[in-house]
């Protein structure tokens, strides 16, 4: 830190993404990222002629790609905001909800980034414990008078909660609202978006970086009724108003158009997803019910820390988070099936060193 | 605003855009977007290999873009940030060197966004009156005790302050930082970057936007000290670490590496400005002795607002501003040499009629 570094942010404890290694790597299941390459249809849509036209701004509004969206989705370009990434739409909702007097909560193990936005902002953060299963209790987001964010699928844990859960925490809060990240949902489970019909204080947020292989793309989006949108734009419209380059507006659009090919991939992953984790319940580990793009799994065999450790020798590299609560536990992303097959097998090989 | 918008935001102005028409356009003089498409070598860096690896997250660091950078620069790679555009560094610097008790002071007449910033990060701003000639007098920023952000060359006056008045400003400030906005340094002005090696107090920020043709493509830089830049990671790490995507990284090594290109463009550019003026000022105008890729201009023979409506009526977009210091003057962004030619005898006519 530099001795002009402003006070007000000497405690900023930043977020940590998972690594991003540059060196050999066997397999690099720690991200989450999909083991498919986007749509082709996006290389095709990345012309020449676009390439040149760098030169002028991207609208600012990405008004096609919203279209494209509220297409996709059956909603109206006004209920739409896109994002460079999830995360920034995410940060513009913290401090768009939030400030003096209205607090945010999240589950107390949940994505690593709404406790860092909080600090940012100087918004006053409430964790709420998640149950001994790691799921998430509705009743505990009752009355809480705070701001909420809500990963649904939640992550690290992978598991669900379904529309008429969260249909409970919209209904208890009237007065506030429930950002709920809905970055997994596309590995099977049920969106919440169809509640935007009914509720004014839902703000449903996707990412591209998973389902649609985009992560290097960068885009996400909020999903809400008009006028929390047009809250996300004010905020936005004052940081960084050109924040989804052309290339991705493109990117995105020319996804959003190839529904068999994202189809096809989503419908890949899980099953690779529920056969990787068959075969880790045979070798004896503990595995939650992940409706996502990763598994959480555990065993009594061997602490997380030593596995972790081990694969990473064998040049995998995982995930792993030091807080007590999840120590033993490992965030594997889902590979291409023949990396899957293989993981099994190297694990196999280190339990029984 | 909806009901859920935060009150400590509720007197938020955001920043205005200059128009991106979407709809039939003769000529977009309005955002200061460069004429020429981006270096070729760009849309060869851009291979169907690099879109399908999309599915990764790209390096938050932007390492390789930053030695490329650092190369061209004659700097280190610690002493870089790249950025979602300009805008983004300036944004991260003005909430890492502003905050409790350290305001911002800027110039009176500037770059709208510096005062957008400042109230959305709640940071005291002082506005500093230009000269009657639109000049920055250094004199009057000698120990502010705010940090401070100069556009220069400054927009949209054009005119420039010399590295020795930029020194004038660091050495009576030695407790506060400059943050030193060289959008528009490649048009014909000397950059500031050798005064890193003097001054821990300055923070140079560069742009893709103008000179190198990627206003669509987002990339800007921040150079600095290490422990400023170092500054800059730590916010921009609790804001969205994966600010840069990809192919703009891509794009940006593509275009450092084209410097026959780039050096022929700004040239050009140049050229065109500067004879553009000489046809202005026969017309009668006044024009200032702009450094940058756009033109300051008014004539006695018609107000500013009505100069602006007759353009707009012929297709011409350019901008104006209400404030009342600069209401009679137009920002006319430089295009092709045929666009100009043709945008003064256009002119011309309107004076005429």
């Amino acid at each position: 830190m530099s001795r002009y570094f402003t006070a007000d942010l000497a405690g900023l404890d930043p977020y940590t993404p998972g690594e991003q290694p540059q060196g050999e790597i066997r397999m690099k299941l720690n991200t989450n990222e999909n083991p498919f390459p986007p749509s082709p249809r996006v290389a095709q849509a990345i012309t020449r002629e676009q390439i040149d036209s760098l030169r002028l701004y991207e609208d600012p509004d990405s008004a096609l790609l919203r279209q494209a969206a509220a297409k996709r989705y059956g909603l109206a370009p006004e209920q739409i905001v896109a994002g460079n990434g999830s995360d920034e739409i995410l940060m513009l909702a913290i401090r768009a909800f939030c400030g003096e007097g209205k607090g945010l909560a999240f589950p107390n193990i949940t994505y690593g980034f709404y406790k860092v936005w909080a600090a940012l902002f100087g918004i006053d953060a409430k964790e709420i414990p998640l149950a001994e299963d790691f799921s998430i209790r509705p009743a505990d987001y009752a009355h809480l008078g705070r701001t909420m964010v809500i990963a649904n699928p939640n992550a690290p844990s992978g598991l669900v909660l379904t529309p008429a859960q969260i249909e409970e925490i919209l209904r208890a809060n009237p007065d506030d609202v429930l950002i709920l990240d809905e970055a997994y949902v596309d590995f099977g489970s049920e969106s919440c978006l169809p509640l935007l019909d009914k509720y004014d204080n839902l703000l449903v947020v996707h990412t591209f970086s998973k389902s649609r292989s985009l992560a290097g793309g960068r885009l996400g989006f909020g999903f809400g009724c008009p006028a929390l949108i047009e809250d996300l734009n004010r905020v936005r419209y004052s940081m960084n108003p050109y924040n989804v380059n052309l290339l991705t507006q493109l990117a995105g659009i020319a996804s959003l158009e190839d529904e068999d090919y994202f189809r096809a991939c989503v419908d890949q992953v899980c099953d690779i997803r529920d056969k990787t984790a068959a075969a880790l319940r045979q070798l004896g580990f503990i595995v939650t019910d992940s409706r996502t793009n990763f598994l959480f799994v555990r065993t009594d065999k061997m602490p997380g820390a030593r596995l972790f450790d081990r694969l990473r020798q064998q040049g995998i590299v995982v995930r792993r988070w030091n807080d007590p609560l999840i120590a033993d536990w490992l965030r594997i992303s889902i590979g291409t099936r023949e990396q899957m097959e293989q993981l099994v097998e190297i694990i196999r090989g280190i339990l029984e060193e």
